[in-house]
């Protein structure tokens, strides 16, 4: 492994002469928009995880990729570390810029190439909006399947950097799955194929190796997503609970049954209230927890799975359940769950938002431990989350102005991370690791596993110019940070070991 | 990139005394098998594709995965290759063993360890048959979607190896869409789990790096499946076409229009005829193509898209189309497809299969430009494939004893296979590089995708000791095969510019 990569790792970025610098890349691309004044960085300090900040060298706005490719061979020649973003609103800091570093800002690649109907295939530059490609889709009864919170306002681009899900990816797959081909560029400014129109390319996987790989193995500059037909019909069931263990019971025993919902979301008796105070979705407030079910497909086929969730529901303790009555209550029963972030904003002056994934099967161990943490700690926590694939979001509720509350509650963070590893899961399920998660990291991976992703990036950038410091962390950071590998089973998880 | 490693799959070996190792690795582990008379090793010659033969240093058949840990630690000290073997089906020469090296058989790992119902999923040794998998989930009202046309006789440790496919992977994805985690050797020794049973694992995707790798990064010990409800119901449509071009553009009209068959399979008259003759399966001897759609389901739902299907194929000029009037009839139209093989077999003295995979939309141009080459060789090429995911098989027609023949079929099929990188496909859809296609990689990848592929290769195992001189072409063996990558489109490639 390049001793170049592991000293940049660890923190060691020579300092440039900005001005120098500025001046030198001006005249190499006289029409590449760059900002360097402090006012003009300010906002592109953090993305979506604003706790983690740090002012960017320069900005740099290309809007052509033989931009990119000069940009990155002028960064490679003088060894400048570069991190990529996209629309800016990961949750994890995985695009936070670097002092020392060039911020490579993708949005302006904005463009919809190509919209093939019989292949059911979009070609997108990565500055794309998420939702912006089902809505070109639109016309051709196309859509383009993942679909995250922010789908909104994220691009394409960073959905790929962090192999992005939704409320939909249970049935429909992550954004790894959804994807066919990524042209990018190495850090030496070559452009690279990977993957294929084709059902399947030969040599490695390069494709899903780049998914997620957080902007630190090279520049996505297009990208070939897969659409799907719209499905013909879609109706919602809201089961309520007196106990959120049976809530998380039912989960597996939908699944197990075979039905695999569009959606499948649950809430806890803190995340109802909050979101019917603040969106009056018609939530039952007593309930400890609810379970939200859409099937969609075929209009006969819904019917039938819909008679089979409401049996499996009840057999499970359901107390009541509902099917929304028509389209506009169907969406109300949405509002309230999309809305639960800033519904449960309303009620603490600061919450911080996990993401974590389990076995489906070890929900109801987990929600009690960590409505044991919550105890332990003194905070507030709020479970609003993907139950049908396991991907968890507690929102831990602090005050950042009381004093130790925010130490709290990265810590009650942390364990919650370190749960779900130990229980068969991971530390994330669609934010990434980014600066956030980095030490857990070392929680869910031994050593040899790190050194072998640490050879991987190696192979892609040996001198670690690529995001450095974020989504794996070096050995000597784990020895630092003190808490190894947990081996699943092998170690038993205090929060499990007192039930 | 290590230099040993360019050494090795240069086909640089150092030679050992074998009766010595021999004697060192029975003292080492006293109860590992191993073959070493060339009697007994001749079985391991070849896997299914006979034309790539070699005669194994000696073969090794562990049972408990310490012994291949000690085994790979043994191999490793004294710089042996090792090329691992599962049931030798695979049909790109990819378990073909080295003279100079061990042929590590893991046919004897060969227990299904548990099967979690509620997870659907089971965790197998990498020796289990395929089909096992389905027969023991079976009880359960599961089954594990890829289905090669070997499911019999193959196992999940070489479907790993090769991301196997099958008839159904249209709807239900290829190996790397059907495993969720992976417990693998290197050629240290070290045990490393890639994946999670959980919806998503950070750091970098090593699970789909290691599928289809072909035994060049590790050693597979133990898979996690997923596994599928059944579905209620199953239809199959025969469809007849005066036109084989006319079945190629039904098949983009039916998947167009958002119908998802669970398998879609296409042959033409050469086919129909040779299976006709061998299996009565009633099909239209006189039709110039035919189409077989399943569509499966919900009871409701398959009789909506068997109707639509209908349609859609009276649309796109089908003659005569008929529906399997009851289960022994739907068997009959399959088998009639799963024998075309060897039916073809029954025509021809010898045939070679290839596997190359196109955009669907290129199917009625790739199909004609067979038909001239077909002309232009003098061979019969037969062709029975996965029309659905554009994965096609020729079968070349030709008599090894008729002086020139195989060269021709040789070369009709490497022409081939160039034909679909030329319109955006892949030189494989579900049989692998191995030691067949290896010269078409050539064609496939540029030398920058290469370099990154040999140093994947390389992070994994520095010294190249697994499996060396399959998969993935070196630099030098291109230059000598003289035909570097074709760009998409960028080159004219002369079959095409006829028409």
């Amino acid at each position: 492994m390049s001793f170049l990569y592991i000293e940049r790792v660890d923190g060691a970025i020579a300092t440039h002469d900005k001005t120098a610098l500025v001046a030198e890349l001006q005249a190499l691309l006289p029409d590449l928009q760059v900002l360097h004044a402090s006012e003009d960085v300010r906002p592109y300090e953090c993305d979506g995880l604003s706790a983690y900040r740090a002012s960017p060298m320069l900005v740099a706005l290309p809007d052509r990729v033989e931009q990119v490719q000069a940009l990155l061979k002028f960064a490679s020649a003088r060894q400048i570390p570069v991190v990529a973003r996209g629309a800016g609103t990961g949750l994890s800091g995985g695009a936070m810029p670097l002092e020392k570093g060039i911020l490579l800002v993708m949005a302006r690649f904005n463009r919809i190439l190509d919209i093939d109907v019989e292949a059911s295939t979009a070609r997108v530059q990565p500055g794309v909006r998420n939702l912006a490609i089902s809505q070109a889709a639109a016309p051709h009864n196309l859509y383009y399947a993942p679909d995250p919170s922010s789908q909104i306002a994220c691009s394409i681009g960073g959905n790929v950097a962090e192999n992005a899900g939704g409320v939909h990816c249970l049935k429909y797959g992550l954004t790894v799955h959804n994807i066919l081909k990524l042209d990018v560029l190495t850090i030496d400014g070559e452009r690279l194929t990977l993957g294929s129109e084709a059902l399947d390319c030969p040599g490695f996987d390069l494709l899903a190796l780049f998914t997620g790989s957080e902007g630190m193995l090279g520049i996505v500059v297009e990208v070939t997503v897969k659409l799907l037909t719209k499905p013909q019909s879609a109706k919602v069931l809201l089961a309520s609970f007196d106990d959120v263990e049976k809530a998380g019971r039912a989960v597996g025993q939908i699944i197990g049954a075979g039905v695999i919902p569009g959606g499948l979301e649950m809430m806890d008796n803190l995340a109802i209230r909050a979101a019917e105070d603040f969106i009056k979705a018609g939530y039952p407030v007593n309930a400890q927890a609810i379970l939200l079910c859409e099937v969609d497909g075929a209009e006969s086929d819904v019917r039938e799975d819909c008679d089979r969730v409401d049996a499996l529901l009840r057999a499970a303790g359901a107390t009541d359940i509902r099917v929304a009555k028509d389209e506009a209550e169907r969406q109300r029963f949405w509002a309230g769950r999309k809305n639960a972030f800033p519904a449960v904003g309303r009620i603490s002056p600061d919450y911080y938002c996990m993401d974590g994934t389990i076995p489906r099967r070890q929900l109801p161990r987990v929600l009690k431990s960590i409505a044991r943490l919550s105890a332990e700690f003194g905070l507030r926590v709020a479970n609003v989350f993907h139950a049908g694939d396991g991907n968890m979001h507690p929102l831990i509720l602090f005050d950042a102005n009381a004093p130790g509350e925010m130490d709290r509650a990265e810590a009650i963070g942390a364990r919650i991370l370190e749960l779900c590893v130990e229980v068969g899961g991971s530390i994330t399920g669609e934010h990434g690791v980014g600066r956030e998660k980095i030490n857990q990291m070392c929680a869910q991976f031994n050593s040899d596993e790190l050194t072998l992703f640490h050879s991987l990036k190696a192979a892609f950038d040996p001198a670690g110019l690529l995001n450095p410091g974020k989504n794996i962390p070096t050995l000597h950071r784990c020895a630092e940070f003190g808490s190894m590998h947990i081996h699943h089973g092998a170690v038993p998880f205090p929060e499990l070991e007192r039930f």
